[in-house]
C-alpha cells in the first residue's frame, strides 16, 4: 500500500479521503476533504473529481467512508453504494467499483477494515494497470517511429486522460510519461475539451508540470492538423467501451476519430479492462449519454487580469445551449484499444475473451 | 442606392465608413468609424469586421476612402488598395473587391466618385446575391421536410454566415432567414465556433435578434447530434472555394462534413459566385492556411458578475497554443453549393462554367 504516492487522491491522517479539486486547475490547487458517502457523491457529481479511474476509485473510499459512517447498519452502508453508483451515467468503472464493494460488504464480518483494504487494492491495482497501459502504448509509438522513420513523434489527445483521471500515470496520457522516460522526442497537441475545458486545463497543465513539448489547440483544429501531416497517432481515454468495440469518451471524440481514418492517422483508446462494459452489446446503440447544466456552455472561468479566477458569460444572454458529455466512436474507426493486457482489437470476439 | 439599410457597415453623413465593431457583440453594439484605408485595413486585420462579403466590401469602401485621402495620386491609392488586399489571406472576396476597384481607378477620370459608386455597387450586388442565396436554400429545406415528411426542420451551422458576414442576409443564414418568412418551423444548432466563439456570439445574437429558435453547442458536439439523427441539413458559408470544389471556411467545418457523411446527412456551403477562386486548382493542396495570434486561444472575453466586459485567461500560463483560422474541406464531402445562380455541383466542370 503506497498511498502517499497518488497524486489525485489520497487518505489523510484521520482517514478522510482528500482530493485534488479539479475545478479550480490549473489555476489553484485546492485540496478538498471528503468525510462521507455523501461528500464522495458531491464530488463526483459537481466534478471536483472526474476521469474514469479516478471516479472508480473515489467512490470506492467513498463506500468505505460510508462503512465508517454506518459501521453497524450494513443496508444503510449499501444504500450509500447505491446513491454513489448513480452518481454519473456514463463512466462504467463507477459502478465497477461499487460493486465490487458491494461483493466485499456481504462477506465481510468487519466492513470497515474490508472496505477500506478493497478500496486501497483497487487502486494499487489501478497503478499497475496504467505502467502497463503505458510500456505497451510506447511501444507502438517506437514501432510507428521505426516504420516512419521519424524524429519527433506527433500526439493529439482530446480531454484529459493522466493521472487526474487515473492513477498513476493515465491511461491516454500513460504511453506518453513512458515516451519521455524511454528519452522520445514527444510532442503533444492537446484539444481544448470544449464545454469544461479539461484538455486546455488539465492535461496542459499536467504535460508542463512534467516537462512535456506541447500546444493547446481549440477542438476545431484536429482536422487541419492532420491534412497537413502534422500528427503521426490520436490517442485518448474511454468511459465505456462496448463489447463491440464502440467507445464511448468525452464529446468530439467521435468527430476526431473520423479525421483520424480520412487521413490514414492511427487512432487508439487506451483503456483498463475495468472500462469495458461487457453487459453492453453496442455502444453506438445501447450507451445513455449524460446531458449536463448548459451553464457549463454559457460561463467561463480564468484569471482576470488582477490575477483573480472570475467567471464570465461568454454567450448571448437568453440564448440556449445544450451540454451533451460524450459521444460514441464506433469500433469501426478504432486502430487498437491499448490495455494492460495488450493491444486489443476492437470486435466482441476480441474483448468477449477478457471477461473474467 | 440604399446603403441606410445596410446593418453591417454604412456610409455616414461625412462620407466616411462606419461598420458594426464585431469584436464586442453580442455584449455592446459598438460603431467603429472608418476614415481612411489604413483605418479599413486595420478593421480588417483586428477582426472589427470580418466574413467574406463584409470583407469584401469594407475593402472597396477603404479604396474609397483612399480614393478621397490620395485624389490627385494613382499611384498612391493603389499602393493604400494593395495593402487591404493583404490585409487577410484567405478571402477571396477581399482580393476580389479590391482587383474591381482597382480596376475602376485605371479608367477613371474622376477616382474619388468612381470609386464610391463602385463600393456601393458592389455592395448591392452582395444584397441580390444573398436573397437569392435565400430562395435556393429554402427550396432545398423545403424538398428534404417533403421527402422525410418533417413538421420542424433542423439545421447545424459552423461560424457566423449571416448580415455580419455579407450583406443583406449573409450566405448559409440567407436561406434559414427565408425559411422563416415561408413560415418554416426552423431550429439552428450554432457550433460555438472556438476559438472566436463566432457562432455563439454572432450566430446566436442574429438569430435571436430575428426570433429563430436556436441552441448553441460547442464545436464537440455535432457527430452526435448527427448519430442521433437530430439534424437534418449542415450549411455553412465559405471563405475560398477552389475550382475543383474544396472549400476553405473556418477552422473546424471539415470535421462537421465527415460527421455528415458517416451519417448521411446533406453538408452544403452556401456561397456567392464571388468566393470561388478559379485560379486555385486544388483547395486540399493549394489554399493558404491563416495563422492568428495564440492569445486568441489563452483569452476569452465576457460578462462578468457585475455586467461588465472582462477578459480572462482561460488556460495554463506559460503552456503554448496554436490558432489555425481556418480548414478545408474536400469537395467529396459536400452535397451541393448554393450560389445565387443555383446548386453548384462541388467539381472543375460545373464551377468551371461559373467563370465570367
Amino acid at each position: 500500500m503506497m498511498l502517499g504516492t497518488y497524486r489525485a487522491l489520497w487518505l489523510n491522517d484521520e482517514g478522510d479521503l482528500e482530493v485534488i479539486d479539479q475545478r479550480y486547475l490549473p489555476f489553484e490547487k485546492r485540496i478538498r476533504v471528503l468525510k462521507s458517502a455523501n461528500d464522495a457523491c458531491e464530488a463526483i457529481k459537481d466534478m471536483s473529481v472526474r476521469g474514469a479511474g479516478v471516479i472508480g476509485n473515489v467512490a470506492a473510499f467513498g463506500v468505505y467512508l460510508a462503512a465508517r459512517e454506518f459501521a453497524d447498519d450494513k443496508q444503510k452502508i449499501e444504500q450509500a453504494a447505491l446513491d454513489i453508483r448513480s452518481a454519473r451515467p456514463t463512466a462504467v468503472n463507477l459502478m465497477w467499483a461499487v460493486d465490487n464493494m458491494l461483493e466485499v460488504i456481504q462477506r465481510s464480518d468487519d466492513v470497515v477494515s474490508d472496505c477500506k483494504a478493497e478500496a486501497i487494492r483497487q487502486t494499487d491495482e489501478d497503478v499497475r494497470r496504467t505502467q502497463a497501459i503505458g510500456n505497451i502504448g510506447a511501444d507502438i509509438i517506437e514501432d510507428i517511429m521505426t516504420v516512419k522513420k521519424l524524429n519527433q513523434f506527433h500526439i493529439l489527445t482530446h480531454c484529459n486522460a493522466g493521472w487526474l483521471a487515473i492513477v498513476d500515470s493515465g491511461s491516454a496520457l500513460a504511453p506518453i510519461y513512458e515516451a519521455q522516460k524511454r528519452g522520445i522526442d514527444v510532442h503533444v497537441w492537446v484539444d481544448e475539451t470544449r464545454p469544461r475545458n479539461q484538455g486546455a486545463r488539465l492535461t496542459a497543465w499536467e504535460l508542463q508540470d512534467a516537462g512535456i513539448q506541447h500546444t493547446i489547440i481549440p477542438d476545431n483544429t484536429g482536422g487541419l492538423l492532420m491534412q497537413q501531416g502534422k500528427v503521426d497517432m490520436v490517442i485518448t481515454g474511454a468511459d465505456r467501451v462496448a463489447l463491440n468495440g464502440d467507445a464511448a469518451n468525452k464529446i468530439g471524440t467521435y468527430l476526431k476519430a473520423l479525421a483520424a481514418k480520412d487521413n490514414g492517422v492511427p487512432f487508439y483508446i487506451a483503456l483498463p479492462i475495468n472500462t469495458f462494459d461487457f453487459e453492453c452489446a453496442n455502444g453506438v446503440s445501447d450507451i445513455e449519454i449524460e446531458q449536463r447544466s448548459q451553464d457549463e456552455v454559457h460561463d467561463m472561468q480564468g484569471l482576470n487580469a488582477t490575477g483573480v479566477v472570475e467567471q464570465v458569460r461568454i454567450t448571448p444572454l437568453g440564448s440556449q445551449a445544450a451540454n451533451y458529455g460524450f459521444d460514441v466512436t464506433p469500433a469501426r474507426l478504432i486502430a487498437g484499444l491499448i490495455t494492460e493486457k495488450g493491444v486489443i482489437q476492437p470486435n466482441k470476439d476480441a474483448i468477449g475473451q477478457l471477461q473474467w
